[in-house]
């Protein structure tokens, strides 16, 4: 699909609205990029005029919010939670007619009538040229703005219910990524690593190009050379138990005919926009299915990851006093940990180990959020998709963030796909933590009641 | 964008999840075929179980459809009117909340405890590989069965809010046609014109391939290789009276630095169940922009188009015995119309001309629906995109159906740009009829009370 | 690659040097398109004027010779070959240089010497937009003319000498042929198509779209959208015996799982102009590999080939009065062949098979050219190419030009991978024909002195 | 094209081959990696075994070939100098035939037995997959061992015949340049930029991807992804008198309407191994006519080139004793030029300005090799297109190169479209060297008897 050639299609006739458009806003006093005007332009927008200059009102709109600042950027925002809700008389109206005859009719008025305005306001600055990917900006700068104002969540709630549409997965599209990619696509995954940061185009091409590494990306038809999301594996022999051997600058390439293993080192966003529209879990099974088209022999698909929440929990626990995970003994070992290099030395490291891990093990069998999930973000995500927990590491990853977030502790997920389905909805409906017997047997006693694991091959 | 390649990932995941399906299946009853089992599959598929499954249900749900007879199809949408309503219970319980407490979340909450349940059920279907085009078809055989079941409006409704937003013009690809496009796509042209029948490949090409020939067609991302409409043009130097002369068989091309005119003399849909979903507005405005582009010369865009309600509302007001558009010398000249083959010999063909071309202004400027809209279907779609009414041609089509729906009557729209937006409103706001002043002097007096058709240049 | 982007650039640059070269031309008497003239033109590109106007003067040498009828295109070949042979003087010179002392930079000299003119003027007019194509159309019409005109070769000879260096292997592209490809392809397959001819879309569209079915072409870079060779291939379960089941209008695909026979069973050349750059060896041995990548089932590869030599040998032999190949009784029962419709009935179809048969099964193996080859063109080919003559089958092919040709025989030549390089060297070196032993036991005693065929494993 | 898709193919079949192949060779000694094994291998070849073991064995020794250090390599060399050939005894009979009976026949037998064997020896291992991108290869080792040697030119005149067949203008291919290319391409501009240094992906970017920047390749379909030769340009309002404010990191990026001027600042050669087959005229000019379409207010085609001969030539005449082109005064105030950092004072850089371009007027019109043409590469390089001298710079580039090799002089070639041909021809008939008036006056008297400039419009 040519969306360049589209874009410009779509500009030139939105040029010509526009002229009309100009005419038309000449009458106006100058103050247009206030936001009390976009209110009246949003006003007209929605009062359906013609629709060649509702293509050119739309790309107006996005073009004047595009210059905003901060203050009429929030006025906007509070613009569009205040006055285009729902329409309050229409809705009343609308249920005095259902309740009088409940019908599909009237029920399908009181549907309508409830909907936020603002949903018919995005879909409509939807058809200016370049409008999905100016209203997925339009989003971002909410979040950051929602962060104090919660009257804000109507309109982020708009935003997901639209995006979860328009993003559908049968829209979405992925791409295989290697050095052969475009430089401006590339880019963006230099931008947008979140778990092990890509330092130059050096590393960049040190972690596509390899035979033994591959990247896929979820793209969008409308936001051109745009990825959604990305997903870097690396082609083993071995499930691998560190970070470094993988990104080092130096290594050997594995020849095809030794890997056995595919393991998804790092997963990344890169659209602040999309919060809270779900691909992550459609990637990894659709990578998981195309390199297995074209490696017979791989049999184990596993993560290496890292565990975002180990390091803040355990030191909670270590200083609470009344620790369920910890016994003193261990809470005495662990307190080598405040010392600066501990784990270069083995004075230091070698005390911290067994109860490091034996802690990481409770932490992801007990340590839960008050709905029960696993408080570490990681571990919902994966155990969400039907992954295992398989194997915990220790001294994987010492980086500074790796240190400072897990204490250098990283973990594999394991993506068995005959028991995907199955581990996925013993988490979903039963909050199971479904983990190697290795890991479970690890652990210290969790608290009563505490859902029991299910017996599970490994 | 790699469709194929896209598909077949999906195959292959959703081939894996259905093993999972199958093994819950067969412990069910075989019946699965019957509509009754649709329904409970249905139903598990909104009910939210594992993803990978939720795609292998939706995938199952609609092969199997696509195996069902007629019966167990109307008994399906049967289901989909009657049980996949909104929530009745849900909605009576929010309408309480937000009538004791009217605010953004308790109206959200109305809106969707009134969203019908195949909304999300059709967005669930939609993942499945092939989905979109699954439920396109689906939506075609909706429109069969409507035509003796009233209580289906509610389904096809749902169709049509669903299909607005994912054909969204957003998302739509413009893509010209030409001799060197894949011969899988030029026979769906073939087989889904609908104005000028393609007679053979031969005809086809000299439609598409002579230089002062083109054709463009829009492509959604999720329907391979289908067009969704497509126009048909010829690069002119002059208005075109005729449409014989178009499509000849044997014609000098004419030379580039000759054209001046553009002439849409063809638009045709080719998705049946996407009827209601506009793009031909769309479409119309962006060919004449590209092909601007690409002729500096160019200076005129206008239609040549049949009139394909002509005859049968001339045949009631020549039968009627108070028409107002015919004179009784009128009635008595169009009585040769009833002569076969009146338009051959110069006796009956010369007393019809100017009565009838008189009457045809009359259609034009008065003929209207209830609603006072112009009853002629094409006179409503280029008159509502802003189009003028330019000419009248007499034994413009001397074809069959030519002859059969309009007497040979054809006319021309003239598609000015600078007039475009203000044609338009005055039509969507005031249902005036924009035409030619010759065209409006032609005709006999019209109702009392008619709008005034605005002065206009021509 | 872009062709036709790179085709418009080449087009504006000689454009402009076009102009310069006009104001030159236009001091010259007009009769510039008498073949006289020409040779003007053609000296001048050979004198080495600036490189700008050397494209423009390539580019109008080439237009004019375009619009040449036959009496001048004769006299300009008959220019070729008189005028633009090697430099005589050079050449007695470089030889005298070289008897004086013979050493590479002498021999160097008289190579270059002795190349004919035509050769470097032939590459120069390949530097105009489009010059490859017209240059192959060049000798098209060159070897139109030497059917009457022996002193044409040496022309020939150079063009040959050009195309082997620009039609080299290494700068081929194989690409698969289906439904999905452009039409303009398409339809040079339906005009090139010799072997079975193509009757319409509809009958191309059997041979191509089919799952079972596969079509492959070699392009060239230079020559846009111009196949150059294709072969037309079925997957069947079986090696075929007839061809009319293979092109039949109604016929089920074969499911994938039971293909294990690759048919080929049409190469087609599409450029007379390249006659005697060969390809159809290169072109089969690709695709077997290329589809045994798709079907890892496949295990033989076959085809169906007509022979276009044995009716006419057959009658000559019938009526030489001293045949080696037919007894008198198979001579007796061959009279059936002169009845009509022979085939159609058991009376002179049944006597006629045996005999038919051995005849055959000898003409494969003995009936030579003077230089000890299979007179049968389609035999040589296959041969040389390493296959070995498989099976024979009576009424295999009852069309018009089937009957006519071979008396309705067809064979299969099997393409067997680890026997093609010793079938080769065998043909090659010893002229062997290699054949199923059935085939050679069917045959009456050869000629002395022939050369026994190898002991091979069918 | 797919050149990928074709290359896999090829390499399967030579796969099966080369198994043909081993067997054969495994009955030779092992140490098939000396030179004189490669001889044997190439005899192999060029005794024209079958064509199937013939891509395999042109697979096999250039596989080799890739494998080999300098001793072996260098010793390959020099057999195909001395073993490869004409074939010497059947030129001699050719000779004979020839003086006997002069015709186009025996023409034809001298010119091929004088052909060295070495081109079909090199035809034929460009059958091997990747063949073309290894003989470029090879070509570049053998241009490093002709330093010392030669005795290898014979071999090298045999590349550049067989190359500049290969690299015929009429199978390259332009391609647009910038941040959408793919990365793989993009680095090989960062590796092959010879003019100003790219330094890092920014500064590459910095040049493709502002909208008044481009470049341009020229590619061709045997090398995969590998650019010939690529051209930088500026879009500009003025002929720029300095390189610095175009290589900027911060700069503003030039309104598209303000443009009128493009400036070819840097031109690169990518493959060593194609040294002598010249394609930068022909870039030049293409680009010329390219961004002409694109940009309708283009008026200005012109360099900033560097004068790489400058300062060795100014020291030598400063030296000399006997300097036509310097006075005393001149060469006294030049003497500054030997003084550290002498442009970043007014004391020293004033006294050097108006000496310096003087005698920068001088070194292009007079300062001349043996043959008669400038000393200067660059210069050699636009003239001979048909450029004109148009502007010379003072301190135009202060770079550490771009004082060593011109004291920081840079000039602009003019390319005007209406003289490039008067000019070409003048320079490659006369020698003239076109410059601007201004230019022509600055410089002092130059040798008597040179070639008198033309007047031109400058």
């Amino acid at each position: 699909m040519n969306g360049a050639f589209f874009g410009d299609m779509l500009q030139s006739i939105s040029d010509r609205g526009r002229k009309l458009l100009d005419r038309t806003l000449s009458r106006r006093p100058d103050s247009v990029t206030r936001s009390a005007d976009f209110v009246v332009l949003c006003d007209d927008l929605l009062s359906g005029r013609g629709e060649a200059s509702g293509v050119a009102l739309a790309r107006e709109i996005l073009n004047r919010y595009a210059t905003l600042t901060t203050g009429p950027r929030v006025a906007f925002f509070e613009a569009l939670a205040q006055r285009f809700g729902p329409d309050r008389e229409r809705m009343d109206k609308a249920i005095a007619a259902w309740q009088a005859d409940p019908n599909d009719a009237t029920a399908a008025e009181v549907h309508h009538a409830a909907e936020p305005r603002r949903q018919e306001l995005f879909r409509r600055l939807n058809l200016a040229p370049g409008g999905t990917a100016a209203l997925v900006r339009m989003r971002e700068q909410l979040l950051d703005a929602m962060a104090h104002r919660d009257d804000f969540k109507v309109v982020d709630a708009d935003f997901v219910h639209l995006f979860s549409s328009w993003f559908n997965r049968g829209f979405l599209v992925l791409r295989s990524i290697d050095w052969s990619t475009p430089a401006n696509i590339l880019e963006k995954l230099i931008k947008h690593e979140a778990v092990h940061k890509i330092r130059s185009w050096d590393d960049l091409r040190r972690r596509i190009d390899p035979s033994d590494r591959c990247c896929f990306a979820f793209f969008h038809p409308a936001l051109n050379d745009e990825p959604l999301i990305f997903v870097e594996v690396a082609l083993t022999d071995d499930i691998p138990g560190a970070i470094e051997p993988i990104l080092a600058a130096k290594r050997d390439t594995l020849e095809a005919d030794k890997v056995d293993t595919a393991v998804f080192y790092s997963i990344s966003n890169c659209q602040r926009g999309l919060a809270g529209v779900s691909f992550g879990n459609f990637l990894i099974k659709q990578v998981v299915e195309e390199i297995s088209k074209d490696n017979a022999k791989l049999q184990t698909f596993v993560t290496l990851s890292p565990v975002p929440g180990f390091a803040s929990w355990l030191n909670r626990e270590r200083t609470s006093g009344s620790s369920r995970a910890l016994t003193q003994n261990d809470i005495d070992a662990l307190a080598n940990l405040d010392i600066e290099g501990w784990w270069q030395v083995p004075e230091t490291r070698e005390p911290v180990e067994e109860p490091l891990m034996r802690a990481a093990a409770w932490y992801f069998l007990y340590a839960k959020s008050p709905r029960g999930l696993p408080i570490d973000p990681v571990a919902r995500f994966h155990l969400g998709n039907g992954a295992r927990l398989e194997k915990m590491h220790f001294l994987a990853d010492s980086s500074e963030n790796g240190m400072k977030q897990a204490y250098g502790v990283m973990v594999n997920y394991l993506y068995d796909l005959d028991d995907i389905e199955k581990n996925h909805e013993a988490f979903a409906e039963n909050r199971v933590v479904v983990t190697a017997n290795a890991i479970r047997k690890m652990a210290r006693p969790g608290p009563t009641g505490d859902v029991v694991p299910l017996a599970n091959k490994a």
